[in-house]
């Protein structure tokens, strides 16, 4: 008996942050063990290039060797880790990150852990679902403050709407697989919230958090270019 | 050549208003035309028996012979017929219909003349989507005075997890057919109403601005029951 | 390494109750442990608050520690939990919990126990699919004795229609995920109930037991409310 | 220009009969115009052999010459025809047609034809919807004196469910495109059927009449082929 | 702590075998385990009363005690259990069961078992798909000499179609989930017999062996009722 | 007879411009004649409001009195007409809208007619389909000079991963319903741009132009703010 | 009023023929018609170069003037256009194309027309369906005399997976969308293509006759040189 | 109790290898496991006849006696074995096996196997999805050296257009199921191969890799003849 499995082949696009902005990010899930094993080991902290992992599973990170997992920031939630962030940007805006309910935490927080990891400012407002529409009336301010809007939500999704229809600020919604029967996987949520009643909210895949984070930072590197060229002047 | 079409064969449930308090209706649409004219010709009005039309195409009504149509009420809108109405009845509660926008004004009134030929009270709420939340806020009051609440809405339908969440009263939600790509013909609106997270919102099929009726007026004839039950004593 | 996950944040919706007669409940399915467990803490026996807790897995729930086990009444077939039930109601009406089969009983079970936490009557039938009409006939009578009926079934969920022919009650119907093949999860069962030959059935997600208990609640208030108005006059 | 369409090529099973009992027949939907105009100038009556067409739209049959009109037996409501039929059978057993609403007749009369056609009795049953259980109640015993039961059903299709669990027969389903919403042009009705609570039904695809009908003529030719051998003997 | 699970409850259809002439039987997936284990109890070998049970998985039943497990003749491949059989039929003809593969095999055997049970004769084909249609047409002659055909394949299920084509006798079919990607869990092959191009094929729900036997039963018990009428006279 | 179709009822939501920078459109699809007709006497050319209307069908507005038709600037192949414009904003940016072929031109140009309503800048760039990726390169440093992309095109999309690899600019993606088949009215083009292999891409509804271009008016208008702020500094 | 429709922008990929072996084709289902008009008028006979036009309505194309009419040579089942057609290939190979049914012709026909204008051989077998295999049979050995295969079938597509069995050549499956119910526009047919039992079919979209004698003519171009390289050896 | 497993029966297709030149192969994946061991005792190394087997779990392969392990050229990532290989092929063309990412390894080694297995020579190019179009460009060069291209992508599969529009050779797409939300265990990356802009490009089922193996060994077969008798001549 032989395993033959022939040894893995990796090419990076390392030219990808110069070109649109921002880093690849290695996503995790699927990838063969050997893979991902020895991605670790070229990424870790100190190591001289951010590299940022996404849907890395806590069972197989905690399985890896002490040196290797001290080697970086883990986050069992959103299922993230870097060794090293990139630098964190001069620029003072943020984004803000809502979520629907407490169940969409792995999603909000892979939004979040990404805008930390490419050096934006963000704030995480938690369990403001429409079934008690107080909540969202009290923060609604705050949340206009900041210069982008993450919504993150499942079942319904009628959080992207209502939300929609009361900011002004580029909207990205990221729908959740939370929920049973009809809201199947988070299909659901993803379809309210491409019909959504209330214009122009831009939608993401399912439980997405990472590329709606890297929408949002297009916006804000391209507020912080138009701020750097003014300031300048 | 012979055209052998067998002459049509209707058996009428006629107990059912006294099995179930709802007479049996007759869904027009592709019901072959001869079957049809024959069943206007014996349920127009005056002819001693109520009994009424859904989904009557406002082409194929306005073809017929002016006496027929002259025997029968007829909404084009909701494409809805009937010779004459059921008994109105004495209970004095209401049932409202509130729909997201104008569009769904077909179902929303397909609700309203259900409830008329009924016998009961209806209020008709039309274009209070909540991209705009301000209008649902300045009715919600009115709307509680009702005793049941038929709500319909297309797209997102949005609509139905924020009123579930503001008023206490037995909820019928009917999503519309209205929206194009992912809308589906209203399946995506009829999920999120499925999966509300607004709770104990009860549902009917895209469309179903009758069923909807009809599930109000099984809560009405209930009220009314209890109503008649307690005066008497 | 560092495992950096945020603290929770859990926003209540205590004013619901006040606001819609229902109080807010946890949907445990998909919650993060620690997020459950301090729920539990906060909510158990004699701590004053009413909570119901759905979809809390038996595996899970076993596995807490005996003393926070013991804080609550626990049914592992309806995977419901609660502390402190709410206060009966003085209202004396009923509801019918209706099932097909016993395959159905975790969502049947979760309906009648979310009535019971409420405060309400109910009576279970069990095993009344409609492949032997006879035992839906022997207890027709003593159906249409209850207020309001939930009706709960799987694969083809016929038993919906037969009952919606037969009753003159407000009937909710919840589909299961019970069946294989085309039954899709109870994506058929869903279907059948929505295209209901019967009219005026109304419908709930697939396995939402609680969902059409409060459907019920709903009716059920409203006749509580109107009882206590007229015997007061 | 040049219309260079190519001449039509077409290659008869005529040993189908002899192979399998049932002879081929002509699906004329979607069929280009002249190539279906060749077909029944070559099987019109008395030219020797028996062809059945099914799915011709009657627009198209009335808009041909009336020598070739009068040379086809033709049916609008079923969109059937033949020139001349098969020879009648021998045996005196019989096949059920029962639908559940007059706006299944095409299809239903599409069985029945097709039975016609082949030589074999039948009785058609219309109108039997569960709404109404007290309509199937009263027919049981004259349906279980057929040999076969072809039940046609559109909505839920609730019929061959409760028929099924009833009639001890071989009992073949075909489900209708009647309805709307998630009735989804048959599929749900379909799906009931597939995943009937009931034993042994067997399904046919949606609107296929002509279908159940050959299978129902599958039971009836082994069953006169066992009767001519019992009684040679 | 209280586990308040309610006691199961279970109402037996045991007319229905005199009603249609077939049994009922236990579905067991899904069933909560100690239903099932009380039905087991009760329903063993030697306890007068033949009951048939499927989808029994291995694993639990082989949990169970080993005086339970010896009072049932079981199989694990078709995951079906009987304690006693029903009583041979004096009927001498026979059902063909042909699969396309072996991975159909828990199919076509669960098909294959129902027949035993019911009493009925049967010959299993297996591995006769159409890649290599040199395998079925070297045993078509003898799958002829069976009254009926219960034909068994997943992927394309091609096998139907062809043997559907070659076959006069009642033909009934049963898609399995074999298969990956756009198999779909046997919706593929499902719909590839349901519109197949050979006329009178007759499909069960995926996976369905049993009820394709109960289809089979249903012809096989009439054509025993006609032999014996025919052989009194 | 008697056509009681009730009158309309529109609720206008007027304040929406100020609170979120967007006004309200007018949906037309689907809305009635008599509906429309009001709108569309409304919010003419110099009635002093402007108002967006889309969908607005061509043989509908071609049948209108001229009068009515000479007071919109109507564009038949993106179906959206307007009375007056927003007042053009003082910003100078610019929204690149970016197509794959010229079949997807009605929604291309519904985005850019959209942003012209607004009072922003923009090109149009049609015709830039990836299986000519020779076409792409020859513009992509003047698609980089915009502040925003929209990217259309239907079929499989690819458009949209290929230019998302390589424009660090915001980027929204709105697949179109060009396409047979498994195109499937533009899902396959959604799910392509959902899953798309380029991060931060953001994705309207099927053929919602006028959304995309919301969504990149979200943007001007922050960059608006923004330079204006900063300016004023 | 004013029509501001922009004038069309098409961008030809003339480049394609040398780069991939096929020239760039007009794709003409949803074009608006003065774009179709404008490339008609563009690449007619004599124009010096060859286009291919797929997808071309009758309806519309013999609406056009008769001069520009007569500048094509047009096909109205394959509804195909071209003004000249590539120069003819020394290659003396060719491909064989074999549907089941002659409602399959516009996409056969797609196919054979699309082969002949890019120069190759071609034979076209019709109405080879499975249900008579016996067709098939009579003419596998001049099938196999071909260097390619397209196979062209509706409903349950069989074909593909019984020629697939019998032909070592390379082949090519096209699903049409002929069927009706589960055969879901040709869905049905598609899978079973890609399911297929046999192996190495390779599939295109439903009713892409296009598509596959374009894959196959990248076969064609291959072997054509290689003969010439090794003929020239 | 008694366990009666019918023995196991396996049909094996031997001439198919000299019929249409691909012998037949064993899918592992849902055979019960003592059919397999049989079928692996019967084929291992130096037994004479070379069959392939796939989808063979490492689980499973692992757990067998080493011995029989040892009896196998095992590959873990690809789940593919064989004892003995097809004799090689003395064709010098060969086939490039492009994949998008390196979790799409399973399926391009399956690819790669498979070809190496029946002989055939094959260049792995891994990781080259579109989002860094500098990758494919690198190596296209390389790429078009070969006579057939199998192209293997997850997601969006934009690759397959991509290199469809680049390359001239025949090209075969194999979706895999790597991916989450709408990505649908392939079958977005399926649809958006179907619906490719490219030209020509023929689809495999999700995950195949095998399957495209099989149809690029049908041309490269082709290709060795058609050399083999020029050469001779």
């Amino acid at each position: 008996m032989t395993d033959s499995s022939l040894s893995p082949g990796v090419l990076f696009d390392h030219a990808r942050r110069s070109r649109i902005g921002l880093p690849e990010a290695v996503f995790c899930q699927g990838k063969p063990a050997p893979i991902l094993i020895d991605l670790l080991e070229r990424f870790g902290r100190g190591q001289g290039r951010p590299v940022f992992f996404t849907r890395l599973d806590p069972s197989f990170f905690f399985s890896l060797d002490s040196v290797l997992q001290s080697a970086f920031d883990y986050d069992s939630i959103s299922k993230t880790a870097w060794g090293d962030k990139c630098p964190k940007s001069a620029y003072e805006g943020a984004c803000a990150v809502v979520s629907a309910g407490t169940a969409d935490a792995p999603v909000a927080r892979e939004a979040a852990r990404t805008l930390e990891y490419l050096g934006f400012n963000y704030t995480l407002f938690e369990d403001y679902g429409v079934a008690g529409l107080w909540r969202l009336s009290s923060c609604l301010e705050e949340i206009n403050r900041h210069q982008a809007v993450v919504v993150v939500a499942g079942f319904d999704a009628a959080l992207a709407s209502v939300l929609g229809g009361l900011t002004p600020r580029p909207i990205i919604a990221v729908p959740t697989s939370v929920g049973y029967g009809v809201a199947r996987g988070g299909e659901s949520a993803l379809h309210s919230m491409l019909v959504s009643c209330a214009p122009g909210v831009a939608v993401e895949n399912i439980d997405n958090g990472y590329g709606a984070a890297c929408a949002a930072a297009r916006i804000l590197n391209l507020l912080a270019e138009q701020a750097n060229n003014l300031k300048v002047t």
